[in-house]
C-alpha cells in the first residue's frame, strides 16, 4: 500500500495500531472457513471516531476495508478476499458500556465475545438467549453482522430479535444511530433490520443495544427415541400446536447415531431418529405440564422410548449424544462439507429423504443432526480421505444438490453462518434476477464506491467494480 | 390525467376497478388524519400481477402512486400527497391464503383486517398478538407497512416480530420475495426487516406471511392505585425486573382520571396514577405466581390501593376506566392534537413531569395515559374550541415542545402511527443530516424515480424531486 496512505492512517490511530509486518498480515488473513485471504493492512481503532475518519478518507481514495471481529465466521465474512485493510474490533472495541436494569437492555461495544455478555448479564439476574455454537470465542459485533442463531432460536428467536439499536459508521464516514432503546419506535426506515445480517458490507458497527429477559429459573431434560424422522418430526408438530416451545429439541438421525455408537461404544438399538428436548421455566408445574403434553405427543406418534432425566447427571448423559455428533463423524471420513440448510419444520422429514437421495446417488454418507423446532439442519457430507480430490469433487456435487433439494423445499441456504465468500456462487440458485438486483442497489446505497467489504454475498463481481487495481497488493 | 394514461391502466385492471368519478375520488382523499389530498385515478387490481403492470408503467411515465389498505392511519401514509394513482389493495386483495398449522405461520394478502385474521386463527387454536387501536378496521398491509404495535407488545412484540416473510412489487415492477416460513433464514440481506415499517415507500406487499403463537388459556385483571407516577412506575421495573412481563399494563395520569370522574360520575380519590394490569398463561398457578410478584412489587412501591378481578364483571370494571379514557378527554375541549410519543419505560416520568411543564406553561390540560411496558404514551394537547385559531396554533407549539423532550430524553416520534405528512416536519429533530441522507438513499435504491408514495417522512421535497408538473392535475 502507498506509504502516503500508511502514514494518513498512522496518524489517525497511532503507531501501535497499524500493522503491516508478515506476521500480523498472516493472522488476520484467516478465518474458520480455513480459506486465507491476506490484507495490505491491519488497523486497531479504538473508537467509533477513529473509524470514520478510516473509512472516509477509504472511501475517498477507493481503498477496500474489511471489518473484523473474532474472525471465527463459517463463511469468510471477516476475511479481505481483494486485500486492502483488515479493520479489527477485538483490540480496543471490546467493552461492555452499561446494564440497563429498568429498561432491560444492555449497551456493548462490538468486539465483547458472546459468551462474556451472557455470564455477565446473568449474573446480574437477566438473559441473553441467543447462542451460536461460536458462543464461547465469536464476538456480539460478528453475531449482529451474521444474524446468529443456536440451539434456543425456536423458542427465544435470533440475534435479530435482541437488537434494539445500534451505532455504526456509513462507508463514507458518517456516524449514524439506529433504533432507540424501545419497543416501539417507527420512526424513519428500520435501519437497525437493514444492518442485521448484512454481513458488515453496508456500514461498521461500533454500538449495540441489546434487549434483555429474565433467565427462567430451571429446566429440565427428556429424551425420545423413533423409528423414523417422520413419526419424530410428528411428534413435535403435535408438541407446538398445543403451545409447547421447548428450549431446545434436537435430532439426531440415524447415521449420526450409528458414528456415535461407534465412537463411544453405546448403543441405540434400531433407532432411526432420537429427539433431546429440554424445557425450561420458573417452577416445577411449569415444567411438568410441558413435559406432559410433550410424552403425550411423543407417544402418539409411536415413540419407542422415552426418559425424563431425575437429575443433572442423567441429562448430561443425554446430551452426551447431542454434545458428541459433530466429532464422531470423523468415523466416516476426515474432511466433512457441513452447511447450515434450514427448511420450514414441516418440511423436514422431505429434505431428509432427498438428501438420503442423494447420498445414495454419490455414494457419500451424509449424517444429519440439529434443531427441529427451527428446521435448521446441519448436514455433513463426509469425505473418506481429503487428499482424494475426485471424492471431494463429488462430495462439493452432493452439497449443492443438497442446497438445490432445500431451494425446491421452500428454505434457505444458510440459517446461521451467512453467505460470504463459502456460498456466493450458490446465491443465484435461491434468487431471482430481479432479488439479485435488489440487493446490489441496496448496497450501493450505503456504499457507491463498494469499499466495504466487497466481493462478499455474490453481488458485485470485482468486473463490475471500478475499484482500482492498486488494491490486492 | 392523459387519457393514453387511462386507457393504459383500463386495459390492465379492466373497466370496473378503474375509478375517476368525483365520488371515488372524494371517497380516497382522506384517512384517520383528517386531511384531504384527492388523487386523479384510483385503481383496484386483483393481483400481484396486475399492480407488477401498473407499477411498471407509471415508473416508466413517472406517475405517482400510493398504495392504500384500509385507510385508518394516523399520520397520512395513504393519502395521495401529490395526486396521481391510489392504487386500493381492500376491494380484490383481501384474502386469506393458507393457515400451515405445522409451521405455524398464516399467509396473507395485505387487505384482509387485522382482527378478522385474529379472530380466524383464533378459532383454529392459534394466536395473532399484535392488537394495534385500530385492529377492528385496519389491514394487515397497513399494519405491515406502519409496523404496528399495540397494548400486548411489551410481552409479545410489535408487528415486525411477527412477519417472516412477504411478497411485493418494486416501484420498477420487478415482483420480489423475502424471507421464508423459517425462524432462521441468513441469506442475502434482511429485506423483510427493511420493508416493515417503511409506510409503504419502497415497494408494494402483496402477501404477507406471519408467524403465529399459541394462544395462552387464560387471564386476570389487576389494579393499582398510586399517588404518583414515580411510584407507579417503579413498581412497574420492580415487577419486571422479577421476570414477569404483564400482557397489558397501562398507566392513566390524574388529568385522565379526572376527566373519567366527571364525564363518568366515577371517582379515584386522590390517585395520581392508575395500573392496569392483565397477566395472561395457561393455568391458574401461573397467573397466581404473576399476580404476587406484581402484588408485592406494587406494595414495595406505595400502592395505596391493590385489587385482583375475581371473575369478568369485577375485570370490565376495571378496564372501563382505561376503555373510556380517550372519550373522556372531550371534558377539557373539542379538540384534541395527540400523539405517541414513547420514551424508553425509565423515562416516563420524567417525560410525564416535562408534559406538566409545557402544559402549564401553554395553560393547555395535556392528559397522558398509554402503555407503561414499552414506554408508549398516548399524550393530548387540549383544545377547548376548535374554531380559536390562537388557541390551536399554542396547541401546535406546545406539541412540538413534547417532541423534543421526548427526543431529549432518547425517545421516538413515533411508537405506533409512523412519520406520513404529519410528522415529517419533526424529522430533522429527531435525525442527523446524516442519517436523512442515509433515508432518502435508501428510499432511492428502492424508487429512483421517487414514484411510490412520494414525500413521506419528510424525505424528498417537491422541490428536489423530478417529477413532471403534469402529475396532481
Amino acid at each position: 500500500m502507498d506509504d502516503k496512505h500508511i502514514k494518513h492512517f498512522t496518524n489517525i490511530v497511532g503507531e501501535d495500531d497499524i500493522k503491516s509486518d508478515k506476521a500480523h498480515l498472516l493472522a488476520y488473513s484467516y478465518d474458520a472457513t480455513r480459506s486465507r485471504y491476506e490484507p495490505d493492512l491491519v488497523l486497531f481503532p479504538k473508537n467509533e471516531l477513529e473509524i470514520s475518519k478510516i473509512l472516509k478518507y477509504c472511501n475517498e481514495n477507493k481503498i477496500v476495508i474489511t471489518p473484523r471481529g473474532a474472525g471465527s465466521g463459517f463463511t469468510g465474512g471477516a476475511l479481505p478476499a481483494d486485500g486492502g485493510i483488515v479493520l479489527s474490533l477485538e483490540k480496543h472495541m471490546n467493552k461492555i458500556i452499561e446494564l440497563d436494569t429498568d429498561n432491560m437492555v444492555i449497551v456493548t461495544e462490538p468486539g465483547v465475545i458472546n459468551m462474556d455478555l451472557q455470564k455477565f448479564v446473568e449474573e446480574k439476574g437477566f438473559f441473553y438467549p441467543p447462542d451460536p455454537a461460536s458462543q464461547d470465542y465469536s464476538s456480539i459485533g460478528g453475531n449482529v453482522s451474521e444474524n446468529a442463531g443456536g440451539m434456543r432460536a425456536a423458542k427465544y428467536g435470533i440475534t435479530k430479535d435482541y437488537v434494539m439499536a445500534l451505532r455504526a459508521v456509513l462507508p463514507n464516514g458518517d456516524i449514524i444511530k439506529a433504533g432507540k432503546r424501545t419497543i416501539k419506535d417507527v420512526a424513519g426506515y428500520n435501519i437497525v433490520g437493514t444492518l442485521v445480517g448484512s454481513e458488515g458490507t453496508l456500514a461498521i458497527i461500533t454500538e449495540i443495544t441489546l434487549k434483555l429477559i429474565k433467565k427462567p429459573l430451571m429446566n429440565k431434560t427428556s429424551m425420545g427415541v423413533f423409528d423414523n424422522v417422520q413419526d419424530a418430526m410428528n411428534a413435535v408438530y403435535k408438541t407446538m400446536a398445543q403451545g409447547v416451545v421447548p428450549v431446545t429439541m434436537e435430532f439426531l438421525d440415524s447415521l449420526t447415531l450409528k458414528a456415535i455408537e461407534q465412537k463411544f461404544n453405546k448403543s441405540f438399538g434400531e433407532a432411526g431418529a432420537i429427539l433431546v428436548v429440554d424445557v425450561d421455566g420458573n417452577n416445577e408445574e411449569e415444567l411438568d405440564r410441558q413435559l406432559e403434553i410433550i410424552e403425550k405427543s411423543f407417544k402418539e406418534n409411536k415413540v419407542s422410548e422415552f426418559k425424563i432425566a431425575k437429575n443433572q447427571q442423567e441429562s448430561d448423559e443425554i446430551w452426551f449424544a447431542r454434545r458428541n455428533a459433530s466429532v464422531s463423524l470423523s468415523v466416516y471420513g476426515n474432511k466433512k462439507i457441513n452447511e447450515d440448510i434450514t427448511v420450514p419444520r414441516s418440511k423436514l422429514p422431505e429434505l431428509l429423504k432427498e438428501i438420503d437421495k442423494i447420498s445414495k446417488k454419490y455414494d457419500l454418507p451424509i449424517p444429519c443432526f440439529g434443531h427441529t423446532g427451527d428446521g435448521n439442519v446441519h448436514t455433513n457430507v463426509m469425505i473418506k480421505d481429503k487428499n482424494d480430490k475426485e471424492l471431494l469433487a463429488k462430495g462439493y456435487k452432493a452439497i449443492k444438490e443438497v442446497f438445490q433439494a432445500t431451494i425446491d423445499l421452500e428454505g434457505t441456504l444458510s440459517g446461521e453462518h451467512g453467505i460470504g465468500l463459502s456460498k456466493a456462487e450458490y446465491m443465484t440458485m435461491a434468487f431471482s434476477d430481479e432479488e439479485m438486483n435488489m440487493f446490489k442497489n441496496l448496497k450501493l446505497a450505503f456504499d457507491p464506491n463498494n469499499i466495504l467489504n466487497p466481493f462478499k454475498m455474490g453481488l458485485i463481481s470485482k468486473n463490475e467494480s471500478s475499484l482500482p487495481s492498486f488494491i490486492s497488493s
